[in-house]
C-alpha cells in the first residue's frame, strides 16, 4: 500500500500493555494510542500509521493490524524494546492509574512522513508533544485539509510550552474533561472549552467517559452521550477509538464542517463502546460494521428530546 | 383555591436555609424541596403543597408562593420555628455538604391530604420517608394515576426500610447517581437503574448534575444532557426543580407515558437551569415560560445526532 497515500495518518504509540481492571488482568494487552485509533479509523477509511515498535513486537500483533486496511509502511521496527504501560482501575473504571511507562523504542523515534501524495486528515494521537510537533512540522507540504490532536496529562504537566505549540498549530483537540480542567484551571466544562477555544484549535472536544462528550467550536456547542453499557470490561483505548472512528469518518465525507464533525462524534462514540468490552483490541476484531449502524442509531434514539 | 383540588400535590420541605458558594454565602435563602417543586411546577400546572412551617416564616416568603398558582390550604403552621439546612459547595459545585440541620417543626408535622377532590399526581420530595408513607396512605382514596418520589443519601443510610416501602408503592423514582450507587451498591448507573426498577418504580430518573440524566422504563432508555450554563451559582434545588418542572408538565398533558416523561425530563432540565443561576427561588420568581422553551428548543438543538 506504500504507493498509495492514505486519506488519513495518524502518528502515534504501539504499545504491549498491563492491563488490571475488577474484571482480571492481562500482561500481554496489544495496545497504544496509534494502535486502538487506527483499527478504529479502519472501518470508515484507509488509514497510515506512523509509529514505532521493538525487535520484541510479535508479527502476530503486526497481522492484526495488517487484517484491515491500516498501511504500515510508516511503521518502524528499531533496535531494542516496544513501549510497554501498565494500568489499573478500579472503582467507577473513569480513569486509569499508570503504575509503569517503560518508554523504550519511543525514545529513539524520529518519525517521518514520507508519503508522495497530499494527507488530507492527520491525527496527532498520545504521544511526547514534540513528536507531534515533528510531525507538524512535516506535514507542512502534504496539504493537511484538518489536523486534530489528542492530549494527556503527561504532556500538560511536563511539557506544556510545547503543548501549546501543538495546540496553536490543529484545527482540531480532542481531550478529556480532567485534561481540560487541568489545562485551564477552569472546573466549568463550557468555559475550558472556550479557553481552549483560544488557544488555538477551532474545534474543541472535551470527552466525558460514561458521560459522552461535547464540542465547542464557532460559540456553538454539540452535546452526545456515551453510549450506554451495563458492563465496561476495559476503558483502555476508549478515547483512541473514539478519535479514529471519528477521523475515519470525516476522511471518507472529507469535509469537516461542523455538522460532520457532529455526527463524526456519534461514530467515534459508539465505536468507542464496543473497545471496552474487552481486553485491547479483541472486541474490534470480531465487529462488523453493520453492529456501528446498529448502535448508532439506538443512540440517536435514546437521546431525541 | 381550596375548594379546588390541584393536578398535582406535593409533600415536602419548605425551610429557611444558609448556603454558601465560591461565589458568595447567603443566611437567609428561601429553600425547601416543597417550595422549589411546587414553584418549578407551577409554570405548567396548579400545584398543591403539603408542608409545615414555624411562626418564624416571613409573610414575604409566603407571598412569593402566593404569586404562583400554588395551592397553600396544606401549608401548615406549627409552633415552633422553619425547618433549617446549612449547605456549602466547593470545586465543581456538583455536590453540597451539610452542614447542620435544624428539623424544628418537622419533627411535629402530621401531613394531611384533606383535598375535596382526586389527586391524579402526586410527588413525594424530599423529606422523611415515614412523612412520604403516611401521605401514601391517605392518597389511597384520592385515585391516584401517577406518583413520584424523591429520596436522599440521609435516607438511604437511616431509613432504608421505610424508603424500601416507599419505592414498593410509588410509579417512578427520581434521585441522583451517588444516591443510585449507595441504594443499590452498583457503580454502573445502567445496572443500579435496573436494581431499582426492580424495587418497585416503574419509571427510575437518575440525576447526573451538570451531566444530565437517564430515564430507565421497561428495558427502554433515554438519556438527556443537562442545559449547559458557563457558570451555576447556586446548585440547591436544582433537582427539586427538576421534579416540580417534570410533573407540572406531566399533570399538564394527563398521561404518563414514556414519550411524556421523556419530554417532561427536558422542561425539568431546562427549568432547573433557571433555578441555580442565582439564590433560592430568585431567579425562577423572574422566569417567563418563553425562556422555558427558548431554552428547550437549544438543548433540542445541541443535542440532535
Amino acid at each position: 500500500m506504500s504507493d498509495t497515500t492514505p486519506p488519513l495518518v495518524v502518528i502515534g504509540t504501539v504499545a504491549i500493555d498491563t492491563i488490571s481492571t475488577p474484571f482480571g488482568a492481562n500482561k500481554q494487552v496489544f495496545g497504544g494510542s496509534g494502535s486502538y485509533f487506527s483499527y478504529a479509523a479502519s472501518f470508515f477509511a484507509p488509514v497510515g500509521l506512523v509509529a514505532v515498535v521493538g525487535q520484541d513486537f510479535p508479527q502476530s500483533y503486526r497481522d492484526i493490524l495488517a487484517e484491515r486496511p491500516i498501511d504500515l509502511s510508516h511503521l518502524k521496527t528499531l533496535a531494542g524494546s516496544t513501549f510497554r504501560w501498565a494500568g489499573k482501575y478500579e472503582g467507577d473504571m473513569n480513569s486509569a492509574t499508570t503504575l509503569q511507562t517503560d518508554l523504550n523504542v519511543l525514545l529513539e523515534f524520529k518519525p517521518e512522513l514520507h508519503y508522495p501524495g497530499e494527507v488530507p486528515f492527520l491525527f496527532l494521537a498520545n504521544i511526547d508533544p514534540d513528536l507531534q510537533l515533528e510531525i507538524l512540522n512535516q506535514a507542512k507540504n502534504k496539504k493537511p485539509k484538518w489536523i486534530a490532536c489528542d492530549t494527556m496529562n503527561f504532556s500538560i504537566q511536563n511539557k506544556l510550552e510545547s503543548l501549546k505549540h501543538v495546540l496553536a498549530r490543529v484545527n482540531a483537540v480532542i481531550l478529556n474533561d480532567g485534561e481540560a480542567r487541568a489545562l485551564t484551571g477552569e472546573s466549568n466544562l463550557l468555559r475550558a472549552a472556550q479557553k481552549i477555544n483560544a488557544m488555538g484549535p477551532d474545534y474543541v472536544i472535551i470527552k466525558k467517559g460514561e458521560h459522552g462528550g461535547i464540542l465547542y467550536h464557532d460559540k456553538r456547542l454539540f452535546v452526545i452521550p456515551a453510549y450506554p453499557l451495563e458492563e465496561v470490561f476495559d476503558p483502555t483505548g476508549a478515547g483512541d477509538s473514539f478519535a479514529g472512528a471519528m477521523m475515519g469518518y470525516l476522511a471518507s465525507v472529507g469535509e469537516p464542517s461542523f455538522e460532520n464533525v457532529c455526527k463524526a462524534m456519534a461514530y467515534g462514540t459508539v465505536t468507542a463502546s464496543f473497545t471496552v468490552e474487552n481486553f485491547g483490541l479483541e472486541r474490534l476484531r470480531r465487529l462488523r460494521r453493520f453492529e456501528i449502524e446498529d448502535r448508532l442509531a439506538v443512540l440517536k434514539k435514546i437521546s431525541t428530546i
